[in-house]
């Protein structure tokens, strides 16, 4: 049974489980110090370009947090929507581990912009506050919606002008750079993000994510961060391994493709029906929709999902590199029943 | 190729990789509300018994600092053996994490006893002074050394007298249960053990560890502990099936059974060799041995292992779950070469 | 000269300095172990009722870290205001030393209400979220408003409905006790606080705060909590004598009233100018005005002050126990000057 | 009465606190933006050259740690003498703030060497241990003996060649440079120290400690550092001119000199007996003696002080600036009696 809860959900896509299985083979020193992880390295610089640092954690939540604590110092605040992950879905674990403020910025869309930003610039030298420290966006949002090449522009030279670094939780970027049409490095290396928390478990993976530094520089003592973060993998070949079948025959790219058109289209079959608002723009892989409590309530009894936004009757539903015509098919009907 | 240098080195044992492969089937709840969860959860209860909760991380260096963090304040210490892990290959990560000072005793054979355990515990309700907290022990130990059930139940008994809580590092448990002849419960929670590490990846698996409470309530808010330390994994299912496939058919015994005899066959083959003298008694999968210099170096051309002590010219050899008699002869002939 | 800048700026009220200069003879045990600390307890106690626990520290910003940490895990989150020191002036302190999330509330006077709190109730027992672990409030307010009985007891109600721990920032409790005529335990221990962070430096003190605990249990390992913080001062007895002398004559009341009545004369004699608002009611010691921006310029040629909302061009006069009749008519007239 | 005990159960020099009173006048604008402050900063740049920053804080404890804290990373190791004050009489601060561990060095005099260091300087480079960041030394040390001037020049080359910085807790500077018979930068600025913990406490203040950085770098962000650590004094001026009055007329030296020559004092009239046996050099103002556990009771009867090593049998007296030929007159008197 598959549903629309999370991307999270789904399972490993084969291809990704063969390259496991193949990896299978002796030994091979431990820690990251074996082939695989030099082959998966040398991927991400096909990708992203020759003058970067990778390093492998084992989930999200620690590729952002090891991110922030790369480009922050323990007096600093973290600028951030209001709906990112780092500030609602990682039960204080900035916070703890950075020692920073997050300082999180109201947006209808989950997009930061250079204006509000501005906004939130308080107290620069006042010993008294948190020293904004870094920017953190999120592509594709928390909300479904994907920045510009020219959003991320904009946020970085503000950066730039602010003395403050810029993050991306890139847990959905593949779902990003399908949207925009792009190559990865468009809109992160290109346009001047500093870190790029890289995802893989939802676009297919069985678990792995990767801290991408675009200044080398900052990268310089992360590898004792992520060891004393808990982070560093034993069997890192298996990790590893993953990265080079994703990026292999561009699966990636294949994967958020079928994850964002599933998106649009179960966003088409039901803009049909006039009890249901699409509440934000259909750009990458979640549909949020209003749609009356009864209603939830009954397709609730086959289909598993969450609800957004108690208050407003707003759910979420997102679709993943193995969602199928079929799905979004028997999905409508039972939400056509359910309306009626 | 095979090496000697680490149980880290080895792939996944089949029966694992098999059980990954057969758990890829749909959508299940992400973050351990599933039914393989539970399943291992009910495995682990089987062997250590119905009153324990049980919690899956990623890695042993979580594991560890994870379960003294659950035992701890922040003002405590946490005393430990010198050659203890958590005191030298975590990077700092315990004190990080739980704010603790470590407290390291000398031992000849990496274990503690209650004696030495009574000379650290000092300044005790003394502002000025970190409050003895917890016990840390490794079993089998860093040094391949086992601590017996009586041994574990005097330091457990000194706990209780002194108000210290006690951890046990089982990151080899599996080695110490086979060493000692017992079933997992009988040096763990019989013995009054606390909180275990109970490590799988040194025994065959992929890559996946839990932290086993013996006292309920210890554990009652872990599972936020777990997510601010980064540690909570969201496709769950992936790291519990590897437990339920190791406790399946007792693949946890046979593993570690090879691996203990394999040690004792390379410290039996390697006795005749006048020019070595083996350091620590081998109870588990580890043999340590002085041996000359230039051995080593020679050693090293076709095998990579680590020196332990480079004072005492000690290495360390470590057997695994797939060491085989072929590894051991090969091993000793070029042993042999060298001496020559 | 004398400002209206902030209560921080006023010097030593002369008969603490003289229990200072008196408390200098001879030798004293150092760190607390010394008869000054135990009579200044011994007045805490007279105050606050025989069940409490008192801890000296350096200053504000400590008690009320200190405070919170003793009430808090780290996965937890501080319900407070927007307008609170502890989310404002701390420069992350709280998060630091805490490791929480601090949930700022948006409020119009600096006053928090149930309401407010229940809103802001969210992820109780979801992993993914900060657990709501404690809600502090400030007495009188950051914005010189004062919280009454009635409201405290509500809030204490709400909190002990929700498993909350309830913190005072007190650092002007004593400007909240005159506000309000009532003895200082009528709105803290006997309105429910747990923990009040009972201000002394604002109040004529050369420097010294205390942590006071309403239910001894709380207490039961602050004392390595202050030390591990780095609170705890050696010389202690000149940090107790301060609290003893200003509680004796009812010193404490009778400074919080001088400031308190200066800022209804200052409220009063500005009240008369069309082209000033008062912003908030004047409760306590503090008076918020917008003032056209020209005034403000020329005003700050003779007297220093802060400027509390740039946008709204409003400004913050903190009146003091130092403050005189002249201090306000000297301040009044170069503010008529001003506005014409 | 006075006591032997401790430099810490002294009182204030009267210089000292009719500086402090002298400071009460008006208002001074807080947090250290006054003319007091600013005069003891100018009055630190005479005695420890232009090139310096300075920061004032509240105690000993948080001097060193802050000054760790901005010489290191959290995943750093801070090698120290195993009798330093930072790694037994602080309540495990440096770790929970720097994050580091500390890694304790056995010594026979409380004085660390480039040898000795250079035993624990391991594990460089490799990501599982903390790597080495700071070395720490106090002067005088805590066993009353004093550091040379080419010593501390040996340990700074050093740190240098190994890319360590230098701290010196100079709680007892002021003893050590009148050991040495030269200036305070003689032995810190001059000889490679980077970051000082000066120490005026326990020379006759009534509490102020401070940071001197003589690489301004190292202080960039310091004064955030200090506020998120809850060490910035509002009425800062009161600690500043502490500072002022210590140095005026060399008060820093006579207090110290008194307190060294009543040391040398008390163990030449000590020597004659021969039960008793002086352990340490008598360099500063400490005398360490082990005398038979009988005497120390009954001379305890009339005089507090430390037992230092409970298995030894000895003990440690401190003299301080307000010590008299009497005192210790009166005490060898106590002493004798004891004896027979």
């Amino acid at each position: 049974m598959r549903s629309f809860a999370s991307d999270n959900n789904t399972g490993v896509h084969p291809e990704i489980l063969k390259a496991i299985v193949s990896a299978n083979e002796g030994h091979a020193v431990a820690y990251g110090d074996d082939p695989y992880t030099e082959r998966a390295i040398a991927t991400f610089k096909k990708h992203f370009g020759k003058n970067i640092e990778v390093f492998f954690v084992f989930n999200g939540t620690a590729a952002n947090v090891l991110s922030l604590k790369a480009l922050t110092k323990s007096y600093q605040g973290i600028l951030c929507s209001k709906t990112s992950h780092i500030h609602n879905d990682e039960c204080g674990a900035p916070e703890l581990f950075t020692g920073c403020k997050l300082i999180p910025i109201e947006t209808s869309d989950g997009k930061l912009t250079t204006e509000k930003l501005g906004w939130h610039l308080q107290g620069v030298g006042d010993q008294h506050h948190v020293q904004p420290g870094a920017v953190s966006i999120t592509q594709s949002t928390e909300l479904g919606t994907v920045y510009s090449v020219e959003e991320i522009r904009e946020i970085s030279k503000f950066c730039r002008e602010n003395n403050l670094y810029l993050h991306m939780d890139g847990a959905r970027a593949a779902n990003g750079a399908v949207s925009l049409g792009t190559e990865l490095r468009a809109f992160t290396a290109d346009a001047g993000v500093d870190v790029l928390s890289f995802g893989g478990t939802k676009n297919g993976l069985l678990g792995a994510e990767a801290v991408v530094f675009f200044k080398p520089e900052l990268a310089r003592d992360f590898k004792f961060i992520r060891k004393q973060a808990m982070q560093l993998s034993s069997k890192m070949r298996f990790i590893a391994v993953q990265f080079e079948a994703l990026f292999a025959h561009n699966l990636w790219k294949t994967n958020a493709e079928t994850a964002n058109r599933m998106a649009q289209r179960l966003a088409k079959e039901i803009s049909i029906f006039p009890q249901l608002e699409i509440t934000q723009k259909v750009q990458a892989n979640g549909v949020f929709v209003k749609i009356p409590p009864p209603v939830i309530s009954k397709l609730r009894e086959n289909f598993f999902f969450y609800t957004w936004d108690e208050k407003k009757s707003e759910v979420r539903w997102m679709t993943s590199f193995d969602t199928t015509e079929q799905d979004i098919l028997d999905f409508v009907s039972a939400l056509k029943l359910a309306l009626n």
